[in-house]
């Protein structure tokens, strides 16, 4: 196995066991709360389906996620993991990890960038037969840096609209290598990690790191995809007068018709009290709309990456900065508006500092799906070829079909007569 | 041309002057909040592209209708249409389509099953070159019928969910021999006309037919596809307590998390006060449910057939039937239990007394998007295969456009640098 | 007793048998689904409390208010009733009602403003012990016409907030001089009658009338009492976007808080599509909001009394006007701009040709407070002074444990542990 | 002055003067969302109504509170304050309060009962003219234990309802000295703090307490007063399927109406998932329910005293319990079940360690009435007899206008004409 010099989690922490202990209570918590992976866990303890396999990951470290990590280690993997994101860690959970056989963590919160991509060799050195990303900073280093390494590799499975994304690019381009599976683009995923999970952590951490209420405020929500719907859903829940802004004429209309307000952007900025960026796409707030916001409002981003608000023009504009509150920056204007900027524009419902990320179920079925997809690449490699894939109905039924079991939840099934009927086409009115 | 006896609907009528009278005042009443067909219709009366075809068409014969049949009169077509259904045919807009130079009309409503087949042969007596289904009526007779026209025909286009499911079914059987265009699958018409449309003209015929109240009542849906959503979103907008039952998982999940009560019909039978069903299958509701039922329940149905309450098994069971109302029909149990089934069991936006179908608006994005569908496979003949095709997204965008420039929202757009970023993926955190 | 001329319905009917028939099927409809005043009934045949009394009402004659018509004629009342808006009776029912040993009916739809007043002096001819009204005008035509039978009533009931709003003005001025129950303000009138009644019915009426859209359409609600919030919310449930108009400032900041836009109606009259006005006020839209109007926009009312949208003046402006469709009549302005006013701006839920007024089971409420209030006036006489009296709360708390009950709604009671803390005061935190 | 041997914050805390610093800047983000308060300061700094007043305060002692307690001491009063729970103080905002000459503050966090009572009396110990209680402990110590400075008192105010209710009951057995303004019973108050502060406040901090989510969970809400509807609502908004249990029947029929699932607690104690008490009554969730209960349920409390469920009872039933995350304590069932407690019962709002308490503005519309409460009982003393006032229209009203003024919300006026309408009652149908 190639080298690195990069160290475990273990042996970078100061007080390490108190951490490991407090890891260990929050991702106890997160299990109870996963009926998906536990009832998956299960399956792989019995089966050890990964035996001899090294899986590399890059994710946001922090319980949930830990429950995914053990559940690959528990079918028999050797797993190598670290964050996706310098300020989602939680170094209580990565010593937790880090202290299980099959488990090395490498994540550490608060990194500066070059112990980021480090932590990013460290675990690529393992030598991975298998990556699971959360957006896509393996697969695109082992492409860039590692490419002897693709061809021990079976598959990938990823986990962010963002991520998958660039690996559709990247595909278009003929440039990727092996199979991936875009955990992100099924329906589970979609519905209920986006829609609730985004909707749901992203208004609660503002709400905890502000104090400030939702009623009545105009919240602007750019982008009405999966997550931005989610957002307005969840903030018109909560009273709410949401604004949506979109490039997409079908999205802008279907948010037209389910009754919220429709305008650029820099009518928006006017108006808004709230400001949620959820698009993917750089440069959804910048000067212009900067110079024409109210004083006092809110700047948050619940897309993957912190470009969406352009924070370097802000920056330029304001004759003075400071934290305003723990996770709120404020940014002084000339002409004394504050713009309060949430955990400077990175992922909100990961980043601010009283944030959880997503809910606990959330992931368990998000996660559900990741685990399932590892087992099925691994045990069907000749099906697929390198590109980006669809997670096949089946895994994503299966999953859906143990949560409800899980929740209690009976529902019908199809007849033999329904069944003829809906694949029969000849008869009449 | 083929003969065929059967009489247009000006040949059928008496009073047909006031009868044209009436159903002009409801085009015109439909024409001016259907702003996207007036942009199209100008467009084809400009541009005439279609000279010298024939256009057979099987729709609901009503205003909105209506004025989709007129559009692509104006274009230049030769227009034959019928009904797809004998109780949702409006005679006063028949009798006014009638009138136009280059319409034909043969619907008529209340016909018997003989007739609506030989209304349905009259219009394929026109040797059309593009056919217009909503319920794939057409298709599926001309396949069986008049198979030697099927080369004379470039294409069609199909309007609902149940037409498109079986039009997929004899396409993977291979017996589908040209290409059409599948209307219903588009975005626009799954979230506007299902959703919207379905949802709320089902609630306020059924409130109207009843003159009962949606408040508190347990209303049970079945189904959670498109229509299935719309009518659960719309009845808990009335404060209903909405039950669904669902036999696929995944959606069953989607129910769950939104909220609603997921149960299977077996005990829903139990409980509910409204029952509506939206699947598209056949034996939704059958005898062991009505075993099971309340006094007082309402039985309504939303999907394209009248097959998805078995009124047979009813009628069976009951010891006697009366009309409750204008549009109600009860069957009293022996137990002294009162059954209210409305509008026959049949569509019941369409078919109770009082419906007038989707709402015009709705049906103005739906029929913006056929007559764009009718241009494209005339335009590019060449394209599109015999089989079942998706509306291309372009088409789609045009739609939503239009309307969102009629109703005066503003969007935005994509700047170059947002747009270069959408296709890069050599980027890191 | 005082002899008048105007005939009852009966005599003025022809095919008078079938209006019976149907105005009975119609009643049987509304008694099945009016569980509270089948209660009700049985107590009052049972108890007889109502022996040798008068009652003159003054209701909206159709198969709702006709069930608490027979409930109070089976309690042993002589019943004399007609209509309280010349468009809101059903002949049929009028008819049925007639047919009663007990009841005599005058209201006939269509009445002239002479004939309607003859109408309410046959009822008060009947030298009434109780009046029920709704709208007050049995109360008002008493005391200004036929002060000498004052001292032969006993007492009161007012159903509307627009007739318990003008008692309380009458009251103030020492000119109310006998008990009225102001029905109206009991919270379970207001909840359910203003909010779920008037909500509901009002919007299905209008959308049956004009077969068009709530969703993505801005509805200017007029008046955030019981009647507007019940209108914005059902609305809004309808995917509507929703603002509202007020001159309170509490309301309008209750409004603002929950999240819809609130604006005063001049700036609300350029971009709103429908306009339903709730406030019990008069020229609520006048000139100056017309001028502003779109083209195609819907008016219509909600409230009690004609008078809140300014036909007159709209008249003025219009160079023509025209029938659009059943219940829907439309002002053309002279720049081409059409202003549709619905039901000629009547109350939209009792006044449009389509209109079945509130639902049942609202009403069944609301009626069953009714019947008992006119109970307890003749039971405790001496208990009311002259003058507006809300409703006993045990008379209000009477009524909501019978629809629980016939509803298999089961609930809590307070232990007797919880029922001394409710009273205590002397501990600590 | 009475003197008392229990020292102000500043003479307890060690670190103080970053405490200080940090209550400040907490301070300074509440007075920027706090534009009720900011509007109503600058006219007390101009007027300098309470010069020569002594005003006692026991609120929740934090960045929002500590707002109000400034703007009375600006207004020329000196302030005495305490805690109103042990568990609610934020120390640096006490000690930066400490700091102004005009306030003395003795709230500390996690001081023991008999702490507790000494700072009450400390701050009695101050003779105030004016009292302001959240929960009416000073009220209720005076009255007690110091009935000699009665005289001197000219009024009060208090914050909830609780404390209103147990006012109420004194007031009742004429044991009430001295007149208190009920704060809680305005329309303002209700509307905006119970249902948007209270609902919004508590789901948050529950949902960042336990990093779980609301989509799909049966919310079981006891009690449907302003603060259960607002959580009721702010549930459904999230997704959740919300069970209400009640006790007064006119509440369960809203509930219901409202299309919620109500049942009696015994019921609803088998389904739950999350339990949250609104009644402001004891023993609400007890032993039989606690037997009922599903593994993993979460327990809270959003009412004034932690007496609403049982957890004497539960600490018997448990055979361990334990801290499962910060503010989450499992109780071990027997049977293996895991019944977990937020907040120990307590206020959930206020007493989890994430906890913020009401939003900022919410409490900017609380505080403000308090304020104009305290100006009015000074400015006219002899208009007040001892015992509970209603806040008076005309105050509930300065506020809301202010607060409209202050979003930049414009609303309509009554005209002349309309204003005569209104007091009117002589006119026809």
């Amino acid at each position: 196995m190639t080298e690195s010099a990069y160290p475990p989690i273990s042996d970078q922490l100061e007080e390490l066991e108190s951490a490991q202990e407090e890891g260990r209570r929050k991702m106890d918590w997160a299990t109870q709360h996963m009926p998906i992976l536990e009832a998956v866990r299960e399956e792989f303890v019995a089966d050890q389906p990964f035996e001899g396999e090294r899986i590399a990951m890059a994710m946001h470290v922090e319980a949930k996620t830990a429950v995914l990590v053990e559940t690959l280690a528990e079918g028999g993997a050797e797993v190598a993991v670290t964050g996706c994101n310098p300020l989602s860690t939680h170094d209580d959970v990565s010593a937790a990890l880090d202290t299980h056989e099959n488990i090395t963590c490498y994540a550490k919160r608060g990194v500066d960038d070059e112990e980021y991509y480090e932590a990013i060799e460290a675990v690529i050195a393992h030598e991975p037969t298998v990556t699971v990303d959360d957006g896509m900073d393996l697969v695109a280093a082992i492409h860039e840096d590692y490419p002897e390494l693709i061809d021990g590799i079976v598959g990938g499975a990823e986990e962010t609209t963002t991520g998958v994304h660039r690996l559709r690019a990247m595909d278009e381009d003929g440039a990727l290598d092996y199979p991936v599976f875009a955990v992100n683009d099924t329906p589970m995923k979609r519905l209920f990690d986006n829609i609730h999970g985004t909707g749901e952590s992203s208004l609660a951490s503002i709400a905890m790191t502000t104090n400030l209420s939702w009623a009545g405020k105009n919240v602007v929500v750019a982008g009405f995809g999966y997550c931005g719907k989610g957002v307005a859903r969840k903030a018109s829940g909560q009273n709410a007068n949401v604004i949506v802004t979109e490039v997409e004429p079908r999205r802008a209309l279907e948010a037209h018709m389910e009754g919220y307000d429709v305008m650029p952007m820099a009518e928006a900025a006017e108006i808004g009290d709230v400001f949620l960026t959820t698009t993917g796409n750089r440069d959804i707030i910048v000067e212009e709309h900067f110079e024409a916001m109210k004083d006092g409002v809110l700047l948050a981003n619940a897309g993957h990456f912190d470009i969406e608000i352009d924070l370097e023009a802000l920056s330029d504009l304001a004759v003075d900065t400071y934290e305003a509150r723990d996770g709120v920056e404020a940014y002084e204007m000339d002409d004394g508006r504050r713009l309060n900027v949430i955990a400077e524009g990175r992922l909100v419902n990961l980043a601010a500092p009283v944030s959880l990320g997503h809910p606990v179920e959330v992931m368990d079925q998000s996660f559900g799906i990741q685990a399932v997809c590892v087992r099925e690449i691994l045990e069907n490699p000749d099906e697929y070829d390198a590109g980006v894939h669809d997670v096949p109905d089946e895994l994503d039924k299966e999953i859906a079909e143990i949560k409800l079991a899980a929740e209690g939840v009976d529902f019908d099934s199809l007849t033999d007569t329904q069944r003829d009927y809906m694949g029969s086409w000849d008869h009449g009115t």
